[in-house]
């Protein structure tokens, strides 16, 4: 499949050329651009989800309980973005005995993608953000970023979504306060999954109260949506409340156009920071020098700091 | 308080002169190069103990039971580091009402600081090394780094300890597999927290399987240390574990000297990344052209790659 073949197919909804595509960017930047410079112009038109919430929470069932409901009361086109920045070494299981393998691994309208740290150099953040830029430009009509916890990797993602929906459960320890207090301000609904469980008024309350203190840059008060994934209970509650932020954020004037923006210049500045690393490495310091720098690190010969002013320098920075 | 000042206060384990380079190298990485020259001489005789585990496993009070051996048993002087990158908008909650404050807080051989990213620039991973840095340079004979949770972030930083050390709870749901999947590989300790639960003997039995499957760089067999924090328990068992790996790894050839050469070129690399995207933004991309820039691309005129090309062009690179 040539460069063409790929632009062509990704246009034409192949999942074949999707996850070829999606494989580029994660893998292969550098030479990623070409590509994403020519499906820009047909991106945009996706409505972006992006669901966090800490390990245990359900996220996943949740997940795949919207996507089933997006297909069948929209026939929409979904795609599905995990996000596992915790198996840079395994490779994610995330895919494992789960209801999505099932129900909807096999519809042709469902494209699921895995992604996770790859190496050293990074780039999560603008790799999740090029994928969903490659579903979008196919035509996607959802695509929903679910991340597993907590990182500034994972909050950075969520925030260039549409629309955040934190995962909560009842029965968390103390340590969930912790969780909440990063992604508080950014997230537009709150879901309390497993609301069959016990300790469910006690985490409402403690969250209204956590959300009364909590200063947003809109007026938008976020709702708080019980749900019982694993029992599709309370999907059209979230979906209707995704619906009405997108609707509050249309009647805003340039509301949605700012966030935007704030998404771009992050986006560059990502994009920048990895490609400015990928250039210095390929022209100023190679692989056995690296090596051989470390290792005057690591004896205390020399400090790292003034290698790096000694690389940038060689770049005439 | 001069530069000169500021490095003979840390020399002289002065807290407030610590503090203050640790604050200079967490919110001004370009005015603390020479600061960093200059202590790297001083540095690499403490031991660097990284404790991570998924929100709940009770790693903050783990952590203090530990400091509070290494000073009642050795006279040490400890510092700890709590990074908690979930907190970049509202600032750590994380020295709440915990007994550090009480037991640890006053003892003038403790050294306590919560790091959090701050900004767009990420470099939460090298603000740490620097961080610990500081503390070594000023004498601490071990510096405890904790994490929460599973970023890369926290990967990367865990992996940068001499011994890391991986806390579980009885009772997690399925998710648990998540976190340990990514860590599994760097965790030289495992440690069941709350260990007066029930389902201790699954999660042991749950980790032994993970482990025989796990494949290490080197023979070391990672014990599992039960512990019951807050009432004390185990700690006495978790020193004993930490100094069995530590004898371990002096006694292979070169192990130690191994990892720390992986580590310092991971250092380099953080370090260089961070300083090119600084050089990059002052040389070539006023705060002004940034924002058009990005107008640019929410308007879906421009795409973003092409402006990075533009900008490395402008770096000759």
């Amino acid at each position: 499949m040539n460069s063409e073949q790929l632009i062509t197919g990704i246009l034409q909804k192949q999942q074949r050329a999707i996850a070829r595509a999606i494989s580029v960017v994660e893998n292969r930047p550098s030479s990623a651009l070409p590509l994403l410079q020519s499906i820009f112009p047909h991106t945009g038109k996706a409505l972006t989800i992006g669901i966090t919430g800490s390990p245990g929470a359900g996220k996943s069932s949740l997940v795949d309980r919207l996507a089933i409901h997006y297909r069948q009361t929209l026939d929409n086109y979904v795609g599905i973005i995990a996000v596992d920045p915790s198996s840079p070494f395994s490779g994610g299981a995330i895919l494992g005995d789960r209801i999505r393998m099932q129900a909807l691994g096999l519809d042709p309208k469902v494209f699921i993608r895995s992604m996770a740290t790859r190496g050293n150099l990074g780039g999560l953040a603008r790799a999740t953000t090029d994928a969903v830029a490659v579903l979008d430009a196919a035509g996607y009509d959802k695509i929903i970023v679910e991340t597993v916890g907590v990182g500034q990797d994972e909050v950075d993602i969520v925030k260039a979504a549409d629309v955040c929906v934190l995962v909560l459960v009842p029965g968390m320890g103390d340590d969930i306060q912790a969780v909440k207090a990063g992604i508080m301000e950014i997230a537009d609904i709150f879901v309390i999954n497993k609301a069959d469980r016990e300790g469910v008024h006690r985490i409402e309350k403690e969250l209204e109260s956590l959300l009364s203190i909590t200063e947003r840059s809109d007026t938008w008060v976020p709702p708080i949506i019980k749900t019982v994934a694993i029992q599709a209970i309370g999907i059209q509650e979230l979906d209707s409340a995704i619906s009405s932020y997108c609707e509050f954020q249309q009647k805003r004037d340039n509301a949605k156009f700012e966030k935007r923006k704030h998404v771009s210049e992050q986006r560059i500045i990502e994009i920048l920071r990895e490609r400015l690393l990928a250039k210095a490495l390929s022209k100023a310091l190679s692989e056995n020098e690296l090596t051989l720098f470390a290792k005057e690190v690591a004896s205390h010969k020399r400090d790292p700091y003034s290698i790096v002013e000694e690389i940038c320098a060689r770049l005439n920075l």
